[in-house]
């Protein structure tokens, strides 16, 4: 365990006091359990993608969430309006690169993305995080690929990233990594459950989002709701290997909303 | 307990005899368990946009509901031709003027709407149903927001908006209220979790529309469907405050679709 | 029960040794489940339908599945491109033509895809697929119309259809009819339930499309398909009719997750 723990629960605790609005341009398969989960932790989710409405909806925000699942042109204008005024408010912006490696549409749009938004944290699976460095490795679908990286390969990957775009970097798998190109927090939870049910990747967006709408240590923020979201999956199993998706998905969504400071207690988080 | 009781099964009963087809023009968010609900209670749902056939889809519909959930300007061009043609054909036509108070064109947009098109119902939360009536009040993302108005300033709000617009009005609440400017009926049922998971507001648009697809009694049905829902929502926590989410979602769709006149007993419902 | 279920099975572990991924180009109502349906068979689902991308995300996937639930003049577009491309590259397309009957555009969308691209399946109920083979019948919103015709009539339909477009034909309904224009299936599997949930016809479209992914054999990967959802269904009920539609669909998701060989035996399957 990490000696900020004490820290971590903070941020649940403010999570339900301040009720953080998180304001996702997202995309329409997921949308639906995202705003369930930031309910779920005590936040308050907000969908809207109209350029005519953007920078309005945002300035209300805590968070930015820029989600590309199904990404088209005009949701891309949206999130640089949005993202611009998140910047000059100060509201932090996550970005979850969905699928990036899948098509070179994708590649340009985020990049697109990264060169007039400043973000504060980018989440994505190992092949999405390297594409976003530059390393172009082609994504079955939207899904992780395997990769061929060491664990060692993947911290310096993910150290670089986010230094290059002084941010947090969250790179997700079987040992998730957090880092802000200094510090490097891993995190074993979780359950292979939790890739066998769709957006579980797109609500660690959202629980990100909304731990980065009551702080400013987005790198704590990332790890706790890397935290969360793997607990959970172990809490929703609850040791049953053989638990099916449609009663998995259930308790999942019970788990996190019951997610409470003594569920930290089941973290295996490691520095370094 | 309220004299047309009986008046209110008969809905129930007639909803399950001639299924009505509600056409919803909404949003990508809610739209699975709006579509859900209406067969949950016995109608047929169907969700279309295209301009191209808009027209076509409204004149099988018995109701036509307009969420402005995801507004864009291409959706209100089609709320506006489906609403003027379920006007001709005395469709009824309910508004759920999502997040109205979020931002200037939702303001804008709702304001058109309801220059070109008659509608029968409007639903909203205390901060929508301001915004339509010209006091601005910012929302807070699509969520209702605290508010300062007395219960007597609500009704009085309500009651100038139904006669406004000469339609039925509901504000939900802790204490919802349905008036058509005359008769006020206010209803104590429900149960903060209701609040807790995303889309129970568009659901009770969803419900409101199903109900007037089958009389033309829209008061009564637009509190039939406030009952439903509330007496639903106490039925899913069935006295288990700590319920969590994604179980308690599963047992509300339970109970709307078990729901029969029987429950009915459970409302809380007052004249005044 | 037919000879050929040794083929069954092979499909079925086919599925989660190949992985198939499923490209959607669907509706935002149940695009949600028809992911998660892909992912509980061991498939993986794509969702996309930007023009820019829909070339290259098409030549990853091992289907192509066309479903015009919630249809725009520009994801028809697409659609055609991506059918297109798809044909090159032998990759089968698998058109689901909701709510065919309910708007002339619809119907017209519907004619010019299969004008430019080659379909390897067509599922339907029998008013959709009734409209595609230009037999105008109005459907009401999404939903089956009830129909006049004889199941022989049915059959004859079906045959034609596949014949004029060189293709398996699924029309759905209390009896399940598959047809490749010679050979005929039956099946007799279900539970009226299914119908009570939004979405089931367009995840079978989905289980049709992923078992298409792993064999050449589209008559029996439709078949297969079909099975599966009906036998699903009769497990999710577990023989109380009365169950409410959140536990049920719970409860699918369940089945269709851990569907196996040995639930193949309770097929009621006939040929001819």
């Amino acid at each position: 365990m990490i000696k900020e723990l004490y820290k971590l629960d903070n941020i649940l605790l403010e999570i339900k006091k301040q009720k953080p609005l998180v304001h996702h341009i997202t995309n329409y398969v997921t949308a639906n359990d995202c705003a369930n989960i930031v309910l779920a932790l005590g936040g308050s989710p907000v969908m809207a993608e109209s350029i005519e409405e953007i920078e309005e909806i945002v300035s209300e925000a805590s968070a930015l969430l820029l989600n590309l699942g199904t990404l088209t042109e005009k949701a891309v204008q949206s999130m640089i309006i949005a993202g611009k005024k998140a910047n000059i408010l100060n509201i932090p912006v996550i970005m979850d690169p969905v699928g990036v490696g899948a098509s070179e549409f994708r590649r340009k749009m985020v990049e697109k993305i990264l060169k007039e938004v400043k973000v504060s944290v980018i989440k994505g699976n190992l092949t999405e995080i390297k594409n976003i460095y530059g390393l172009k490795e082609k994504g079955k679908g939207v899904d992780s690929a395997n990769s061929n990286f060491s664990y060692e390969e993947k911290v310096e990957l993910a150290k670089r990233l986010a230094i290059k775009f002084t941010c947090v970097v969250v790179v997700t798998g079987e040992i998730d990594i957090i880092t802000d190109g200094k510090k490097i927090y891993k995190v074993k939870n979780g359950t292979p459950k939790l890739t066998q049910i769709t957006g579980t990747g797109c609500m660690i967006g959202s629980i990100i989002s909304t731990c980065c709408g009551v702080t400013n240590d987005y790198l704590l923020a990332s790890t706790l709701a890397i935290l969360i979201m793997g607990i959970s999956g172990e809490k929703a199993c609850n040791g049953r290997d053989g638990i099916d998706i449609g009663t998995f998905k259930v308790k999942l969504f019970d788990a996190i909303n019951n997610f409470s400071k003594e569920d930290l207690a089941r973290g295996r988080i490691y520095e370094g």
